[in-house]
């Protein structure tokens, strides 16, 4: 019996195990998961690490990615990608692998990263970290509102119910504030419930954090690390991206991710190229 | 004709390549980068990124780490070690790269990592980020002043002229400020001035933020990924470790990275284990 995969994510990245080869599978890049001029890198990586929770989870002890960083090579297009993996160790609480993705012989990303149990994340929390103070998601601006041709560069909005803080949008307007910090609220437009696999795509959801410096434009990520803390559990997800530090061309980008009972769920860094200016 | 290594990091990296094995080096483990039974996770990552400093730039061209990613698989212990590279990927302003190292053949380390050009990292600096307000060096605690069971166990505090502000180290008189923050001033006892692969060491040099938090004991470093951010000028290096969630067992330590110009000369983070209540 076959399941239809009702939600947009899981379809995005759906794999298949090549007959007799093992560690190595076959998915479709859907153009729905555009941006700028490429395939939205945090989707890549959910599909590379969906393609080692497979791998190492194959006995279901270490399922959930714990740290997990991606390297991206060349800008990834519509089409069938194929992801190779490699086992590296495997330990008693995490094991680590490598992934590959390809797009015709042309490796896009290379991920390594350590898998375990997040249902084993339990017991004390000693924390100073707070989750943003938004306004309702009912009071934000909901990305439908953004001017059109932001959305006829980015596809993959139309997927996300994404309600940004209005104290953080002025750059829609041309009114960057030059804090470099967007927040706001997150859900898949389709009601898919958040789950590891889908944290990774939200660390690289919402629009880079040079727009609110007035440098509007393609950020291309060189380096994005995420490390999950714990489960999410169902609802909305609030999220922060926040640079302190652009020079040289390159900018960090910070993430976190709060679910819906108030916990800090993942915490991502990315290392970007600064958009040429305009 | 042979020069003499004089500086106690340079020697630590030193690496000869294997007749006939381009990319294939050996190197030494000294006894004197211990730390709480292993050796120290930063060393190592700069023995594996001056691995791939000579990988990548054999051509004179992409010899600085701009991102490295290391994940840390078994402890490390004196003696030798050898490492292997592989390149993945040369781009026009970086390639990407891994390196595995090893012990009798078994694996202490896995990096990823992106090397460039930090001489291009010159122009525009935009920067929310300010260096951490220290009291001079003189006027902060050496750690020739630590409790004697501290050295003891960590032999490479010898090699490191550390002078923490007295604001964050309670934590050695008993009394733990909870804040989840270490602070101070960073030279290398030989004199030996910094250099990008130095900051990879530097990244992971102060005690584990968790002192702080009144969690005495060994941190193992799961993952650790270092951004470059510009060459160090010589001279002092101010460094910032902080922490703010540590939860289920895990926790994140960054680490700022200033030179004496006031530049923000590498980030890092680290996903390490809490230590186990003693």
């Amino acid at each position: 019996m076959t399941t239809a995969i009702r939600s947009e994510f899981d379809r995005g990245i759906a794999l298949t195990q090549r007959p007799g080869e093992p560690g190595h599978y076959d998915g479709e890049l859907d153009a729905g998961w555009q941006i700028g001029g490429g395939i939205n890198g945090g989707l890549q990586l959910a599909l590379a690490g969906h393609a080692l929770s497979l791998r190492h989870g194959a006995d279901g002890s270490h399922a959930d990615p714990i740290s997990i960083s991606g390297y991206y090579l060349s800008a990834a297009t519509p089409g069938p990608v194929d992801v190779r993996t490699e086992l590296v160790r495997r330990g008693r609480s995490l094991s680590t692998g490598t992934a590959s993705l390809s797009q015709d012989g042309r490796e896009r990303l290379r991920v390594l990263a350590s898998y375990g149990d997040l249902s084993d994340a339990e017991g004390a929390v000693h924390t100073s970290a707070t989750p943003p103070q938004l306004p309702p998601p009912e009071r934000c601006v909901s990305v439908a509102d953004a001017p059109r041709e932001m959305i006829s560069q980015a596809a993959l909005l139309e997927r996300f119910d994404l309600r940004l803080d209005p104290a953080t949008v002025g750059w829609a307007v041309g009114q960057p504030s030059g804090n470099g910090r967007i927040q706001g609220w997150f859900k898949l437009a389709d009601g898919r419930e958040p789950d590891p696999l889908m944290l990774l795509l939200v660390a690289d959801a919402l629009p880079p954090v040079t727009f609110d410096l007035g440098m509007p434009g393609w950020a291309p990520t060189v380096e994005l690390t995420v490390h999950l803390r714990a489960r999410p559990v169902p609802g909305w997800l609030r999220v922060v991206h926040s640079s302190r530090n652009l020079a040289g061309g390159y900018f960090e980008e910070d993430a976190e991710v709060w679910d819906e009972s108030g916990r800090l769920v993942a915490q991502s860094r990315q290392l970007a190229r600064a958009p040429r200016p305009q």
